[in-house]
């Protein structure tokens, strides 16, 4: 068709192709799950991606397809990132901690033809296989040496499989709209709920994240995704190393401090993860008395990250932190905490407090907060309310769902409660669901337990809000105290009182042994409610 | 619909209006046609635009109208930028420096409705108005105060014109792919031909060209574009600007160098321009002995940059060069020069041989050189070829063009001759028309052309092909002496001989007074090899 711009529809397959052509021989380092730590190059990905694709075309899978993959980050899991949907299908990362009963849930619920595995994760799949029929291949990701004893007869061997291809192929030409990846939310009620990203969304979410005041990838860089890719996208890393042609460094199954240490000695100038697990690294830099040599910018996202920890990034090791913010629903990134002028302008301990919120959206991504009638609040770092989002890479529909995810307006309702400052910057202050509301007024409970875990005999905290005549609920705090502690009630309080308004400080405190969790560790405030009755607190009047 | 992921069209609309939401008080400074440099901001420019969108309304203009502008970079442009399309119609941007023919051409071929004008450019528009009574709208840019004493009484006054509207109203709603701007190119034969940009393409271009790797651009920046609006897409800095968050400064028709110095001195991070302007403005420097205080890089492009103008502002003025090239087809931007890892490594000299190629693509352009039997030709840095390139943001037709711009793989032939190295650097040797042909082999006619210049005593050379009985084409130069200097032919050739190889010497050098130039000040080749007979010169056997 003649048209004024060409038509070029934004596919995925076209960030590889980049790459390859553009940045050939930009090394791709691997810990593989064989043991050592392989490198390859762009070029060698798009070649491996484009066997896949052979491959898959062999299995009679193709567009309208789903192909699992419950992997590790490695170079073979980049080759499956583009070699599926360079075949038509969309991919649909598998989290290997899903309990059986889920895994089972998305893999049936999402029709998955065949599933890519780790050598290592095999029994995760073999644990359910009577249970998803659906899944007709699995695809052991190794060569035949490395394939496990408990391996199906009928399982294939990846690496056997693909080098029956010499990968000369056209990428798939399907519609830029099409299913291009998979990724389920793990909701703490009812059944997970199935994202589908496009081609059209994950380039467009690539090209925004890339940029300079986003994650500012350039091709000097060399970038560790210690986030797994099948979590939330994988902060989009699988697009945006390629699509701005830097170097990857691909740190496999080994998330050990050491293990994580070791790679990023490799020339890693930027990679990104959970505040924990850059917990853990600080505590081994510091006994071991290590320096981060190559790396010069930290992303930390998945939860909010405590300002010591990006002191000790900065200041101790000269690395810069980005904290950033999203959702699966987004692709995941929706605003990640770099400098505008005005923020950059400040002293070192007032930027320090622009870093513990989660910074500013880039183009095609939009926000606002609103209260519960829908009205917006003002953008004065103060007011908090239900944190909205729109953009090109924002869930419309879940899968399979009959119902948008979206109002009208398109307006997704990202579940978190914030603030906004007059630059734009956010600070996620609670999850809707866990806010308590005080007599019209909203509590934060994360700014509650944050004071509260502050205090030396207390090991975790956790703050709900608790039915009230007069206010309509009152925040209670629960507490996990020290082994072997005693810490007393006022204490904690007081030291709450410090930080947030009077009316805001809770009525009273209640110790346990421990806290209920969820499947991903966070706090089940719905098992914590259940668990705490009205003879276990006083209430003030 | 419901989609998976919502749908967001790509309107230019939205770039302006994330400007707006998160970045509203960042600087927009403007050298007003009035005289004074006044300040507004993003939030203001919004305001405006969507002024000029409701205004535009009222004279029953909107989707599948042309509305044309000629005028200045200044705040009033960015306006109009935003308005025009914002209403559903195309900006169609107008080189004052037309020849009234080919303003007519245009502006008929076009037909464009209505016309904003700078004051100072009012005559230009009057001149032809007879000739063109499709537009039935003139507006000056400007004031009621400053209504130029020429204006015809139906003259819009702007100020006025929009003051009328509150600038609440919504962007209208076309499809992306709906005409948003259109640039007419100035061939050297036949009528111009018009370049449509859509939505689409200009926003995709625009999130490809702020990339670390092409502008890098980020809210930390002054972007202060010399190149016009009316430019070529104005290189895209209309977009990139509010797209990444960036100050912008808009310097107006005071093209002298003490009047960009005077605006780059207003905190200007990052500007843009061909190479003559700032050989102007160093020149300019060193008279005065200037510092350039905030300016950081500086975007070159348009034609070929000398060596000593990178030189000078990187060693002398800490200014990085980033040599750059594209086309008026391209929305405009190909390639930029910054640095791929392996160059980052190289030596000072070394990296400076690089600087003289116009960099490497962002994902979304693709090129490859050919041959012409239109097969690859090798990137080896020496090869050269014809360059073919495709993307989301590169004509597919010209506008009222029955045939399609594009081959049936949609590669443009962008007329340019290159050569491309290993790491994807692109050297641009010639134009295609230009090129000499010697025995089946290439010959670079800049190459020539600038080893002559070389000559203190050369003020312009032009190498052209002429017939050879053995060879199909021979180069012979044609050059300017210096005022009362009478260069030796052979001391010419021997510095030209000293850069090329043998068989690409010129076989004879022909003296005139002066050398035909286009329009746009280009050497025109085309009357050159007309004025140039076989009796002028020698040719080898």
């Amino acid at each position: 068709m003649a048209t004024y711009m060409q038509d070029w529809p934004l596919l995925v397959g076209r960030i590889l192709d980049h790459a390859a052509r553009f940045h050939p021989k930009r090394p791709v380092i691997s810990r593989d799950t064989e043991g050592p730590i392989s490198t390859t190059d762009w070029k060698g990905i798009h070649h491996g991606a484009k066997q896949v694709t052979q491959a898959l075309r062999t299995l009679g899978i193709g567009p309208g397809d789903v192909v699992g993959v419950m992997g590790w980050n490695t170079a073979r899991m980049l080759k499956i990132w583009y070699g599926v949907p360079g075949a038509g299908a969309a991919l649909h990362t598998l989290n290997p901690r899903l309990f059986a009963d889920q895994l089972t849930y998305v893999v049936t619920h999402a029709e998955d033809k065949a599933i890519f595995v780790d050598r290592d994760l095999l029994p995760v799949i073999l644990g359910v296989r009577d249970r998803i029929p659906n899944v007709r291949h699995i695809i052991v990701m190794t060569d035949r040496a490395h394939m496990p004893d408990n391996a199906p007869d009928d399982a294939i061997c990846f690496e056997e499989w693909i080098a029956e291809h010499d990968g000369d192929t056209d990428w798939e030409r399907v519609d830029e709209t099409a299913p291009c990846g998979i990724c389920y939310t793990s909701g703490t009620t009812g059944n997970p709920k199935g994202v589908v990203y496009t081609h059209r969304s994950n380039t467009l979410h690539s090209l925004a994240s890339q940029s300079p005041d986003m994650l500012g990838l350039s091709s000097r860089d060399r970038l560790m995704p210690v986030v797994p890719l099948f979590h939330a996208n994988g902060w989009s890393t699988g697009y945006t190393g390629p699509m701005s042609g830097a170097s990857m460094a691909m740190p496999g199954n080994n998330m050990t401090p050491a293990g994580l240490y070791e790679m990023l000695q490799h020339g890693v100038t930027v990679t990104a993860a959970v505040p924990t697990v850059w917990l853990g690294l600080l505590q081994y830099l510091d006994a071991e008395k290590k320096t981060l040599d190559s790396l010069k910018r930290v992303v930390i996202g998945g939860s909010s990250c405590p300002r010591a920890v990006i002191e000790a990034f900065q200041d101790k090791y000269g690395v810069q932190v980005m904290h950033a913010w999203g959702m699966t629903e987004m692709s995941p990134l929706g605003t990640v905490c770099t400098f505008k002028p005005e923020v950059a302008a400040l002293d070192h301990e007032a930027r320090l407090d622009v870093q513990e919120t989660v910074g500013h959206p880039p183009f095609s991504v939009d926000l606002k907060i609103v209260d519960d009638a829908g009205a917006d609040m003002p953008w004065d770092g103060v007011a908090q309310g239900r944190l909205l989002t729109r953009g090109d890479a924002i869930v419309g529909t879940y899968l399979k769902h009959d119902e948008p995810a979206v109002d009208g307006d398109n307006w997704f309702d990202t579940g978190d409660v914030a603030t906004m400052d007059e630059n734009g910057y956010v600070r996620i202050t609670d999850r809707s669901k866990d806010v308590i509301k005080s007599g019209g007024e909203w509590i934060s409970s994360i700014e509650l337990e944050n004071a509260a875990v502050g205090h030396p005999d207390v090991v975790e905290a956790a703050a709900i809000g608790v039915p009230h005549e007069k206010w309509g609920e009152r925040p209670v705090l629960v507490v996990v105290p020290k082994e072997g502690a005693t810490p007393d009630k006022a204490e904690i309080l007081a030291r709450v009182a410090k930080v947030v308004a009077k009316w805001q400080v809770p009525d009273d405190v209640v110790f346990r042994a421990e806290i209920p969790h969820t499947a991903t560790g966070k706090i089940s405030k719905l098992q914590l409610r259940a668990a705490v009755s009205p003879e276990d607190y006083q209430l003030g009047g």
